[in-house]
């Protein structure tokens, strides 16, 4: 297939190179900043990169517009597409359906959409490995579906369809499981170089924590800690050591109530 | 060496069996609830229930307390050793100080003391490997420093020696990095079930998140999702669809605040 990008971000960087890697030809990559699409199109074999959202001259049948969800109506209300293009777009929050209303305002040609969300996290520096990867699709059109179905299958073992109701879910929970793990995460990395700890100390106990959850079938049942315990004197401690963290401190306090309250449940 | 073990939870459980395999002896094990103790000293070879805290005829030369904070003092308080005893607790946020004043009260005997402290989240159904496991000793007596330092290197790989201070900050960013931690799988897990969504669609995102933020030097600086792009829009949609779970709610908001605050600072 060819295939042109909207978007040069984390999503549009990895996925480009690795449908490529299968067999698909990237035609052009558009970027609200040029140099952006620029350094994305020199890891590709023949993209160029595309200096407007007026792709009425594209070879590309798929355009995957890899945006943050905010720039996606604005990229939508100046884009010209090709007669029989289809539109696939790759966030986790937005709706189908939103962006079918968008087209209808801005387009005078109908054009065929649906969602191709790879349930994973991105950064440029990290290579990932597409075959381990979820990829949730959508589409109202069964011919787009197939397609979406036969290019999620190609890249990942996993394709799962997953309407716009329940990708919402879904993201939702990917917050809390990999963009507040990752964050405390952090808070425990800063709180052991503050104080001279090495890091390191703490990596075992992390692994350990996240296969023991990920084997179980309710992971609350394998919480440990002082909250679980209602230890409040460690607890009160424990914020009395952050107080000089306020941030931190109100972390701990709402998962520490968090956890008791599951427990009492 | 002759071991016994006061207290038959989940630090003990695997402890004493560890301490077993590399060819210690257990002698007694104590547990406020004898059939605790019987259960784990039929893991052991010679081991014995031990139903009282009088120890005054034990042939064992170090005592592992592994029971909660909040039970140490009562224990000391009814413990009678033989002479010469080296009582050692497991404790992440007790410190030996503390230990040391309540022994001074309840002790006619001086006691030698140390801490002996597994960074690890311990399960009784979950087999753990010691080796990996980074061990924290702490002793204001040389010979009993020494002596952990054998037994925390025959054990593991990894020994650290931590005061009382630095043990007080490792338990803290333990807290967060593996106690809160399992708490947001949970959440994750429930979410997703709740909403018949396979929880193991998440699962390659969750290893994902680990290994880049353990592979990271500033774990902050590799922080994605709606709250690091201060996406206002779909943190409301979030806060909006947690509007039934309010302790969620409360959670994703002062995470959400967490990582905001963190990357302007």
């Amino acid at each position: 297939m060819k295939i042109s990008f909207i978007g040069s971000g984390n999503v549009a960087w990895h996925l480009s190179q690795a449908l490529e890697n299968i067999g698909h030809s990237v035609e052009e990559v558009y970027s609200r900043n040029p140099k952006h699409a620029e350094a994305l199109t020199k890891l590709l074999y023949n993209a160029s990169a595309h200096h407007s959202l007026d792709f009425r001259d594209s070879a590309a049948q798929i355009f995957f517009l890899c945006v943050s969800d905010d720039a996606i109506s604005e990229v939508i209300k100046h884009l010209t597409l090709p007669l029989d293009a289809i539109l696939i777009h790759t966030s986790g929050s937005k709706s189908l359906h939103e962006m079918d209303e968008m087209l209808r305002v801005y387009s005078d040609i109908p054009i065929k959409t649906g969602v191709f969300y790879p349930v994973q996290t991105f950064s440029k520096v990290f290579h990932v490995n597409f075959s381990t990867i979820p990829i949730c699709i959508e589409s109202d059109n069964e011919s787009v579906e197939n397609l979406l179905i036969t290019l999620g299958q190609e890249l990942s073992d996993i394709t799962y369809a997953v309407n716009s109701e329940e990708r919402k879910v879904l993201h939702v929970a990917a917050v809390f499981a990999c963009n507040f793990t990752n964050h405390l995460l952090g808070v425990a990395q800063e709180l052991m170089e503050e104080n001279d700890l090495e890091f390191d100390l703490l990596k075992p106990l992390i692994h350990e924590t996240v296969r023991k959850a990920l084997d179980s079938k309710n992971i609350f049942n394998v919480q440990t800690g002082p909250a679980v315990r209602d230890d409040q004197k460690i607890i009160n401690q424990h914020l009395l050591f952050l107080k000089q963290l306020p941030d931190y401190q109100h972390i701990y306090r709402a998962l520490s109530e968090g956890i008791s309250h599951q427990k009492h449940k």
